[in-house]
């Protein structure tokens, strides 16, 4: 059977003392991973039309383009500041300490577009959330916002409290 | 017929004055046109057998995630300092002032793999010769390094001479 927690890598101390960090390269590593975690992702969609799938810089981009490809959708990249060539709008959200800006290019979603956000993993949600506003504010419709694993502990899911969201795996 | 160049927008000034930068987010945006570019690159690897994609930071990303999923293969991000969590390589090279360095996860690649290195745009060259140098120095085969464009005036072919070099399009 396929449990997702085996292709994690628990990296502690990273990115600073304290944290642990989950490292999905084991499960990018592993084809046959990695097509059943992209299944369990389109599985939970529950066949919902989506237009466009929205991965969020960097680890966003791994899954987000694969789920895009199977559910012939379009790929969207939201980025941090300056990365992206082309005009675009930006949102800013609150860090532990701080602040930090994403963007999107302005002709990445049309008015009416059914949206899946996607990224790696859901901690704060403040990254998430962000992205959320963006797509809105461009007249995109949130349908979803999928991850392969939530930090259940970082109480990322209050955030994203109007969205449907989905994890593939819960850390507690 | 297929035209990549539909699909690229070029950004003039970007990422500083003078630089025309080739944008492929129109491509990505278009599941149709990225599927048939996606194809034209596995077309042009003859069969030939891949264990692993290397895809180089962030917008090797894209079409690595799926040329691995195409070809049955581990997908390997290789990234710029500080960013994979796991005991690294690294490898430095030179950019036109200064020097930078890429890393990759010591158990990415195994001994005797095969390997396909993917960026989106050949430029100088530097970065996939670097890409290169830390597979070949853990024991992987280069197969081939593929790109979707590549900027002949650069002459980053020069830098790749040992390897198999394909580009979907040569901007002159």
């Amino acid at each position: 059977m396929f449990n997702l927690q085996d292709y994690i890598r628990d990296v502690p101390d990273f990115p600073k003392p304290g944290v642990v960090y989950k490292d999905i390269t084991p499960l990018l590593q592993d084809p046959e991973a990695a097509k059943k975690a992209t299944e369990i992702l389109l599985e939970k969609l529950n066949g919902l039309k989506i237009d466009k799938v929205v991965g969020i810089e960097s680890r966003g981009f791994f899954f987000a383009t694969l789920l895009a490809e199977r559910l012939h959708a379009g790929f969207v990249p939201i980025r941090k500041p300056g990365k992206l060539p082309y005009e675009t709008y930006r949102e800013n959200y609150s860090l532990e300490y701080g602040e930090d800006v994403l963007e999107i290019h302005k002709d990445a979603i049309k008015q009416g577009e059914k949206v899946l956000i996607h990224d790696d993993v859901l901690a704060t949600g403040g990254t998430a959330a962000a992205a959320c506003r963006l797509v809105e504010k461009m007249g995109g419709e949130i349908v979803q916002c999928n991850f392969l694993m939530e930090l259940a502990f970082l109480h990322g899911k209050d955030k994203l409290k109007p969205y449907q969201v989905v994890s593939l795996l819960t850390v507690e």
